[in-house]
């Protein structure tokens, strides 16, 4: 399975991470990943990932050109009060809607506001103005909630909210075949498996062989990695795999399932 | 400074990680960060990251595209000897050059298989491949370089080596006026310092004041960066920030210089 075979047999995605924050290098991404892991196990695949700073035209630009390219779009960031939030106003101007002030989030807020003895006031209402016709995405920690508009889904960028917002989502996603992986580790080196892994890759064109190698302590080894959504394939390259490690002089150890 | 009227004065950059790894959730990335950090110390402005799978076409589409619009191209990841790694020939395509056999790195191969009793092999010889015209950039730890061709620099994906070989090309970089920041924080509410922040934006556009709540273990406070070039616009804008987060009930504290 090369990436483009399976794209087109899979539920494929792209993911925004809006925030100058992560750009300049202050705030390390954890958003990436978690997301990552998540469409892979629901055979969505991740196409693309893009981060883009706090810029209108920008975010209007990766916001269209994915929408069109992929089953799915996720953003992160950008949805809060402050005047560096314009990811939803940047997501309407990409679907060519106006903004709405939403009436159950307008609640929500006064909710909020009154438990704690706040004023609602305009940069609490900005949140809740959504474009028109989008639908909702419920957030169980901090209640304010994102939505999605067409493919798109714009989540929070604290991941603790993020990943609330990811999980109602879930549900609405068509999911592909969850896609497994095997790894191989071993101390052969990579110069010596290169051909034959060549070879194993072209024999089981069904699954991505991935080959990684790992330094640590001045000591090197090197990860191989069987990924696909047909298990008897993955198994049967993953024997060939451990085969030409012991020819190379590698003892193969089985990472994970 | 708005990015935009930075992206003007600064030199700019674009990072590509190349790798499904990254993509699939196996690995977490530490190289966007790492290379974040350094370019904001040099004056250099990241305006965009691209993640991207082993695909040689979308290699060298964004190789191209970025290439256009920023001063320097960084990618890392999949320049080693196995059949998943295709950024070299990505970039050579990219740019229309031919492939070229480097005898210096041919020589580096020969003494490294040498010295472990290794035999130098195709996949080997493959690391030796580089663009014609490409520029060598060292690599003090495993000692097999990667290139730069044009404005774009090509390094390892493996956080060690990427780090080591962008030390080597520090030197080569137009460097722009190193971006500094200060940060304040305090329990003080976002939407209750929104219009203030949005009122200190106004007066000090040379400045990048960017607003972050955070949440730990269920006590929410907010960090607000204040970045440029100008360390006077700098402090000025930082002390509006702090007076303001008084007028909201919170106690500033400034976290960094």
């Amino acid at each position: 399975m090369s990436d483009q075979a399976n794209s087109a047999l899979q539920p494929t995605a792209a993911l925004i991470v809006i925030g100058n924050e992560i750009l300049s290098g202050r705030t390390q991404d954890q958003n990436v990943a978690f997301i990552a892991q998540k469409l892979n196990d629901l055979g969505i695949v991740l196409s693309e990932v893009s981060i883009i700073p706090d810029i209108e035209g920008k975010i209007i630009q990766i916001v269209q050109l994915f929408s069109k390219n992929y089953s799915y779009v996720f953003t992160t960031g950008g949805i809060g009060p402050t005047h560096d939030d314009i990811t939803v106003e940047s997501v309407a101007k990409a679907f060519h809607v106006p903004l709405e002030l939403n009436k159950s989030i307008v609640k929500i807020l006064e909710d909020q506001c009154n438990s704690v003895g706040q004023t609602i006031n305009e940069a609490r209402l900005k949140m809740a103005l959504i474009p028109k016709g989008a639908k909702l995405i419920p957030n169980s920690v901090t209640h304010v909630p994102g939505f999605s508009l067409e493919n798109v889904y714009v989540f929070a960028g604290i991941p603790s909210i993020m990943r609330a917002m990811f999980e109602e989502v879930v549900p609405l996603l068509k999911h592909g075949s969850p896609i497994k992986s095997q790894t191989l580790q071993c101390y052969a080196s990579e110069g010596d498996l290169a051909a034959g892994l060549t070879q194993i890759q072209q024999n089981y064109p069904q699954v991505d062989i991935g080959s990684y190698p790992v330094s640590s302590n001045g000591i090197h080894s090197v990860s191989i990695v069987v990924r696909g959504t047909d298990e008897i394939s993955i198994a049967s390259a993953v024997h060939e795999v451990a085969n030409l490690m012991r020819q190379c002089g590698g003892d193969p150890i089985l990472e994970s399932c």
